[in-house]
Formats: structure tokens, sequence, C-alpha cells
């Protein structure tokens, strides 16, 4: 069975493996007051021109949106998300249980554009009874996106405008960015998110770490108090250094763009096997997650030796379904797919 | 200034004026255990063929709806709500607030069907990883709706299979259920509602009272604690007996249908008003409240004499305005109205 | 029976419900904006030598206690009481529901002290690890206390000095502030809770209206977008005239002094009658509370004829009562008990 | 430098890594739905006599804490803690703003006792107006507790027939539950602890693993949509099978008590030690947390070769400090301060 089916079906890289043995006989300070906290920090921080930013280390992706976005926010203050978005279809009301509206927009292919937003901002900036609403106050979308997709420099930078002018935070959930700054449809390094949003995350669960996310705050109205927040929304890791561990090993020698790159190619190479077979891509995605809508029969007959992830219904007979490449990827595993797809 | 803007200009029905004055001289025990609070409640039960429900008052809309969700909902449970729907839109996140997730539908002229509210429930229940989201477990509808359109008996016993299938809890905001119950377009009485909800609330604030709306729980496992809900969500009215003797008052002889009918015929004649002037209404509501597109030019027009609600932009010359009726409003009122849209 | 429980037993005075009557052909805007809330916040705006202070008025005091405390803090502060404060005792955890936590401090006779804040607000400051608790960001006190006792103005000077050296917003709880600011043993006005504090409500429901408190914000930091924080804590009052109305009612005129004194010599009157008896009070209380502990014969005795509040045992035999004396009472009233406690 | 400073400053025990590493070519379904969490379970069940347990993963103990008794309470009921319970000191008011109240109770020793539980339950019971307080639901207690102590077998049992006689849940928290367990000072077993508690949970992080906690859900009433409620407080792992492979690695051969068993005795010669130089416990702890009071030179003199936590101060010239051996502590560290001590 080759497993297809997420990106998070998998270990770690080997190297961060090493790290964790090698280390095992040291004794460290708690809660990432630590030496791995630091360098790691210091190790992402080269990328982005911003010598001011604060880097802190979460377990997961939802501890991180969910404290970040409770962080930032007055508990009038809602956030803007595409309806595609993770908080507001994975997390189980996570962001409602810690007090906030979820402000969706409909999105197109998992984006949302600088003109919804603005719309949105204006709407309560123009309304005659404004108590009676929340007030958006953060714009969160993800790159790439719940699709695959990417938002393109230009795109941001639009969106960045915007937040200015409606004093929005801009929050980029980066729980994929290694595929996205790796995909060859990417315009955009860390140092523009770092001069574009307010905050960041550069995800370690789905990018060859075992576990842990790393939150760049750029916006030094966001930076007070962060740690609190981030114990009271239950993520403050007693041992805060394998979390540290894990991203130095990761961005010390580049390591987190090397290892993810590959992922990129081999999905490219999923999306033409189904192309020569007359099976266009659900959505058009430069990362590593590829869908197409395929007939049960077609699912029954992958699905022997692939798992891939079956979502939903699109008709009686078709259901969209998810590959997703990831960097423990095999050039072998994807050459076997290639060929079941060509035989379907 | 004749006032068309809202249903909760003025005061109240004198009946009830009277009744506080009365009682002024007499002591009552504090937060609803007194003699008016409990003759309100017979007076309203005498209505619903269901000895066994309970009556819980409180001062406003927002605060019942609050209360009644967070007091039926588990933390991961949320609540179904038309997107047009007051707790959507008008609450200021206060649901969010206590921590629950609404799923708003599209609306259609502010009602929801069966149809969409079993897609909802059987989306969770055939959800692969149901634990990433929230469990569908209310259904929150208004009647009159938010555009003061009415569901249809066949409708709300549609709505009940659903529930009943699906095990969802009904709750049905009446903030201007007076001018439900008493349009003849409307095929249901009170006792219906308590057949197909699980709770429901009878508004006083729009409806003649000075203040408050009256909550009916029809369901037992809605019943324990729910005094103490009210307390934590901040509605447990000190002097409750307030509350209890205004609908006392408007209960004991029918007060409550016999003072709010006329604006449901004078809403008519207002719609006839626009329609013999070629503006046809923009939705087709049957209760007090109508809404046209007019002008800026009409709309300079009646403001010099008649404040109406003008709510959002329809395009650049037009905007979607409300005329609302309520208890206190009279004949000449109307009569006044009329002649000036015709002049229009 | 002479009803001496408590101090929300009676409607209003009567020169509210002429105010109420005389208005109740009028329409009014919704939601606060009216010009009665605009009077009366002139008509209290005058004791304050305070031009730039906000009135928002509420319903009731727990919704003023939660919304001030909600809008004030961010999620990670807490809010330093004295145990037996009424946020801590009486309001079914809203506080807790609203997510902040209460860092209780032993009172004494309902009081707590300037080193007991600096204490607490100290703990914080030299934490090692002040991301694993709260930080203490308001302190709430009542004035009168919940046991009738008194800050003198020195004690409140102290206090601001800790608040100021420590950064903390100083909150008073005014539910009844008429009995405090009546009392011959109080040394404050309200210029001086609009000097010492950063907001502080003044008590509507137990001093002589209907229902209604009057928040006075003195602190810019806490006025941004408090509407919308009252809303979303259920307590913006459709008919928000109708508490405009009450306050400008007792305050254009001093109504709310000189009705409300006369209940602090009744107090005062019914403490004499017990200590003639032999009877100590079990506080020292110069307002319109007043405790005893009496034996379970006394209170049998004295419950035939009067009704009393009966609070927790203090040993096999006896039980700490409270009687209340309140805008309402009469001489006659407080003649009789006195009688009656003679004759015990 | 010695670490004795917290029982969370290493890696983890070999066979964990060795573990992690074998498995790290294989793929895994991911959210704790994998073969790891299923054997690690079963493995865990072993010890329980109670095979309708069931065992859920978690990274973290104030995740596991807040999750419990968020899934556990309705909004309005609260949790019983020692105030010395870490949910009450060390945890950023996570459950406050989760909503719901930690009642406090005196601990003495960090234990609580059956009395005092059944007195804050009857407060509720008797309360002339419950809806004005929070209802005790939950009992939330340590074993050992923050200050290394034990519950006896006894004690449980007692407190057992409380919960029972007023409908609490009993949650016990074990993050150091392998040091209670296999101190010669425990009575109890894996097994009495499922037979005695509602939930408990077994910690990980401090006793061998990486990073995990196991909690167990004895009481039927938990165990409903329990995942659901793990996502929303920010903790299911996406790959849950790194913490299942955790347990089962401590549990299938009882890794977990043959580890951390020594840390116990090491303790215990650590007390010895201090004894011996005359210097007796602060507190009699049977664990491998133990505290003294020392002087700021015997701080000092310690302090430049060993790392121990430093807690408040007793007087102007002392302080409380704890010195905590874990797993990873050895014979020769422990021989190196105990000459230390001796030197003082």
């Amino acid at each position: 069975m080759i497993f297809l089916a997420n990106d998070y079906n998998h270990g770690a890289h080997v190297a961060i493996l090493d790290a964790l043995r090698e280390t095992n006989g040291e004794s460290y300070p708690g809660y990432g007051k630590d030496i791995w906290c630091e360098r790691a920090a210091a190790a992402i921080k080269k990328h982005l021109n911003c010598p001011e930013a604060e880097v802190h280390f979460f377990e997961g992706g939802t501890q991180t949106n969910v404290t970040v976005i409770a962080a930032a926010l007055r508990p009038y203050e809602s956030v803007l998300s595409p309806d595609s978005g993770h908080i507001n279809t994975h997390e189980t009301g996570a962001v409602e249980h810690a007090g906030h509206k979820i402000e969706a927009l409909p999105a197109t292919d998992g984006k949302i554009t600088a003109k919804q937003i603005m719309a949105a901002a204006t709407a309560f900036n123009e309304a005659t009874a404004p108590e009676h609403i929340t007030e958006p106050k953060m714009v969160y979308i993800s790159q790439p996106t719940e699709y695959g997709t990417l938002y393109s420099l230009a795109e941001l930078e639009e969106i960045r405008q915007v937040c200015d002018a409606y004093n929005l935070f801009l929050f980029i959930d980066g729980a994929r960015l290694a595929y996205a700054l790796t995909s060859p449809a990417c315009d955009m390094t860390l140092a523009d998110l770092a001069r574009l949003t307010d905050v960041f995350y550069i995800g370690g669960t789905k990018c060859g770490a075992l576990l842990g996310e790393a939150a760049v705050i750029i916006n030094p109205l966001l930076k007070p108090h962060f740690r609190n927040c981030i114990k009271q929304n239950n993520g403050l890791m007693a041992k805060g250094w394998l979390l540290g561990l894990q991203f130095y090993t990761l961005f010390k020698d580049d390591l987190y763009f090397t290892i993810n790159a590959p992922a990129n190619t081999y999905a490219e190479k999923i999306k033409q096997a189904f192309q020569k077979k007359g099976i266009m891509p659900y959505i058009d995605s430069p990362t590593n997650q590829q869908f197409f809508v395929l007939t049960e029969a077609q699912i029954s007959k992958l699905a022997t030796n692939f798992a891939f992830e079956i979502s939903n219904k699109i008709d009686a007979n078709h259901k969209l379904v998810r590959f997703c490449t990831t960097w423990s990827t095999t050039a072998d595993e994807v050459e076997e797919l290639s060929r079941a797809v060509a035989a379907l």
C-alpha cells in the first residue's frame, strides 16, 4: 500500500531523528527558554530581513491558529477567512470556542481577494449600527491554500494594502509553507512574508519535522504576553527545545527547502499522469496536493494499492479525491501511481 | 416626524403602565420567584396545550438567544441558522463569545428549508473525520423572520421531522411573534409552536411591553439549571416580577393579540400604497415589516416627515428601506405615509 | 408582613413612574442613542468634575460587571476581587464564562487593602515564569461592600496609588452607591470616585429605579468599542431611553440622594434596636444592610411579621441574618421591627 | 552543572528513541487512528481491570486538564481543586479561558480531604439561591501532588464516596503518576485509580517519554465526542501514533515503572543528605520532588554546581527550594549533591 492520503503520515526526516538522539543526554530549561529555540529562531530570521521578528514554537497548526487569533483580537473583533479556510472547516469550532466569530468569505480555489476583504471591512465601517456587529480585525489565509493553490506576490501585496487601509492584521497559515516556497509557481520568499504579514507560521509537522510549527510575529502589537497566550491555549510545550531543535535542523542548512521541493515535482508528475489519461485536475494546484474527480470504479481500482483521500461526492457516480505527496514520498511510489493511472 | 423605523420606539401599552403603578406599593421576592411570573406563566400556558412547559422571562432578545443556545449546546455542538438570522448578523458575535459556532445556511427571504437542514446534518453524520468539525445540534429560526416573512405550518412540520430524524433541537426566535400570530397569512398557533419546537420565545419588547421576552421550554432536556444559565448570561433580573407582570397583562385577556394585530393591517396598507405607485415590495412580507427599494430622491422626500430604516445600497442610486409598524402605530400615521408615497 | 429582606423588592420611586407615563406617547431612537440617555449622562456628569467621562446604561449589575471586565481585560489578564465580592460569589461564574480568572483575596468585613493588592501584583511581577500565570490587571471592589461597609477616602487613595504603580484598572461596583454616598460615615463624593477609579457604576435597581445601572468610564483606554461589548454581553437594551429617563429623573434634582438617605437612618435605628437588646451587629455597617447573629428561636419569632434574609449557619443554634432597608422603607416599618426586637 | 530543577529537562528514554527510529519509514493514519495508539491503549488497559475504559493521548498536561474539564462540565458547573492545584496556579487561567470557575479549597501539603469536598458540595445543595452560584461537579486532584505528597488508598476511597454521594466526577492529574506508583509509600495501583476515578491521566512527559500524556476515561458519560473536544482544545495531534508508540513502549514491558522507580530512591537520598545536615524537609514528600527552606548563602553555594528550583521567599533570608529527580537522574549526580549538602 502506497500512502498518498496526506502529508503527515511519516515520522521525521532522518536528520531530525539524529539531532534528537545526539542531544538526548543533555538537560535543558523548559518551556522554550533554551539554546535550541534560540538557534532555531536565529536560523529562521536569517531568511526574514526583519531582525526584530519574534519566533515562537507550537506543537500543531490548530493550536497556532487559535493562539494567534485569540492573542490578537479583542472580544468584539472577528477574523475574515476564506470559507474553505482550515479554521472554518477543520478545527471543530476552536476559534469560536475561544470566543471569536469567523466571517467566512466565499473562496475561489481556496483563495480570497483584496476586493472581498475591502468589501467586508467597508461593510463594518459604513454600518449605521456598528455596535451590533463584530469588527473585522484580522485576515486569515493559507499559503498554499487547502486546495494547494498559491497567492501570487502581487495578490498578497494588494491584500496588504487593504489591510493597511483598514487597519487589519494579516495572518498567513503556512502549515504547508515548504511546498509553497519550493513550487516553481511561487514568486515570493520568506522575506516577502515577513514584509507583508503581521504574523505567519512555518509548518513543520507536514514538512519534515516530527511535529511543530514556528510562528513568526512581525507586528510589535502582537508580541506582548504572547507566551501567556500560548500557555493559556494549551500549547506551551514543557520540553520546548524539542521543537527548537527540529526547526534548527530544518533551517540551519536549508533542509526545509531541499527535502520538501521534490514533493512538488512528484505532485506535478501525478497531475500529468491523470491528464494523460484525460482526467483534468479539479483545481490547478502547483504544490503537493492534487485534486481529481474520479468515478467510483476508478476509485476502487486505485484504492487496492494506494491510500488517498476521498472527500465529498460530486454526483451519484463521482467523488473528489486528493493525492498528496510529501517530503518522504519517493520517485518509485509516484511511478507506480502513474502506471496505475495509465491502466485505469 | 412620524416614526416607522422600528418596532421598539415606544414605551408600553397603557395597561402595562397601569399595572406597574397599581403594584408599585407592593414588595415581591426577587429573581422571578414571585406571583406575577407565576401568573404570567399560567396565562401563557393556557395557549400551549403543554402543561409541563416551563416559562422564563428575559429582558431582551439577544440575551434570550444566547442563553438558550449556551444552555442547550455542548462545546463541540453548533447551531444552524439562516445567514440572515439575528444571531448571525445583529448580535456582535454574542453566540461565538459564548463559545459556539453558528453554521449559517443561505436563506431565501429570511427562511431556510428542511432540506437545507437535513443536508447540514447529513454532512456531519457522513463526515469521515467528524472530530474535526462541530456537530449541528440546534436549528435557530425566527417567526416572523428578519424580513417579515413567515414559515407555514407545513414548513415547520417538515423542519420538525428533520430535527427528529437528526436529533436536533428546534429553537424559534419570536421577538416579533405577535405580528406572526395575528397575520392573516399565518396558519399556526402558540400550541403549534409548543408542539413543534423544543424551545421558543414570545417577544414582549417589540409587542407592547416596556421590555421583556418569555422563553418557553418544551423539551425536558433543556430545563435543568436553566436559571443558572440565565444568571450566568447576565439576564436574571433582580425585580423579575416586572417582567412577569407585563406578560400577565398581555396574556390574561389576549391583549398580546388584540393590540398587535392592527400593525399587520397598517403594514398591508403601506404595501398597497407603494404598489399603487408602482413600487413593488422587495420581499413579500405579510407582517409588520415592509421592505422596498427606493431611489435616493424618494428617500430624501419621504425622510422629511417619516423616520424609516435605510439599510444597504442596492446600486449607485437605490437603497433598501424598511417601514415598520407596531402596536402603537396609528391609522392617521399610515394615512399620512400613504399620501406621501402617492405624491412621490 | 414587613419586607426587609433585600433592597430590590419594590417597584420604583413615583417620580420614575410619572416620567415613564409622561413620555409613553413619544417615539425614541433605540439602543441608547436618545435624548434621555444624553440628558442623564449630563446630569450625572455634573457631579463628576470630569467632562470627558462616558456614561453607559445597563439593565442590571451582573451585566455591568461582566461587560466592564470583559471589555477591559486581555484573555491572559485577571481581576483581583475580595473573596466576598459579588462577582466571586453571586454571579454563577459569569466572569469565568466570559473567560477571565478572578483572583480572590481574603476580605475583612467585605474589604481588601492596598497592601493585599500590591502583594498580588508583586507576585506576578516577580514570578520567574510569568507565562504560567494570569496577570492581575484590574481591581474590583464594591462601595458599599456586600457587608454594608465602606472604604474611606484614604483607603481608596491608597488603592489608587497601588493601581497606578502596578498599572491596574480600578473598578468600583456601586450597585448600592446611593447608600454609601448618603451615609454619615462616608467621606467621599461622586467626584472622588471619578478622580480615583478607571470605571465605576451607579446603581439604580436598588436605589429607586425600576431597573438600571449607570457605568461611568473615566479611563480613555476603556472607551473604544464599549457599546459593542455591551451588545456582545447581552446588555444593549432596545429601548435604552427607559434607562436614561430613569437616571435623568434620579439625578436632575438629586433625587438619587434625597430618596435613599433615609434608608441609612432606618438601618441605624434597626442596629440600635438590636444593640439595646444586647445583640451586637455582626459587622459594623454604616449603610442600609445590617447583619446580626440570631438564635433559631429569635429568627422564628421575628419571621412571623418580618421578611429578612437568613444566610449561613454560625453554629448549631445560630444563624447570620440580614435586615435591609431601602428607599421605600418607612418609619413605621422600622418602628414595628424595633418593638418586635425589644420583645424578643 | 547537575540539573535537578525539574523532571522535564531530558529527552526520552532510549527505548523510545529506538522505537521512533524503527518506525520512521512507515506510514500511519493520522489523529490517533493508528495501530500504535491501539496497542498502547491495550497495554495500559491490561493494568486497569476495566475493559471498557477509553484511552486518549495528549501532547501535554495543561491540554489534558483543560480538555477533560471542558468536556465534562456544563457551563454553570465548576471544578473543585486544591488551591495549590496545577490548574489553579500554573496554567494561565486556561480553565477559566474555557469558561469554567475553579473553586479552590485550601490544601494541606498539596492535598484536600473528603470532608472539604463534602462541605463545598453541601454549600451548593443547601444554597437558598443556587442559581446565583456555580454547581461543583468535578473534583480535580493530583497524584502525586504539586508538593510530591500522596493520597492514600483510604483517602481516595473516602473522596470517591463523597463524589458518589454528591454526583461529582473525580479527575486525577497524574502528570507524575510513575513517581507515585513506584513510591514505597504508595498503597494503590492503576487498577485502583480505574476503580475510584471517573477519569485520570498517566503522565509521559515527566516520566520517560519525549512528550505525551494518556487520559483514561472510565465513566461512560465522559466518552461521547471526546475526540471533538480534544480537537477543539487544540490537542488532536496530526501524527498521533508518535504518542501511541511512546506509551506502548513504556507499557508493553512495564518500562514505565522500572525506569522511574529509581527517581524516588534518589529523592529519598537527597532528603537524607539534608536531614543529616539538620535541614528538615519543608514537606514530607515520598516521591521525586523534595522541598527545603535554605538560606541565601546555602542557595548560592549549591547553585554553583546544581540547578534546582528556587521558589517563594519564606523570610528575608530564606527561600523555598525544590530538588527534583527524574528517570534520567543518576546515582552519581545524587552522590555529588549529597556531598555538597554535607559541605554546606
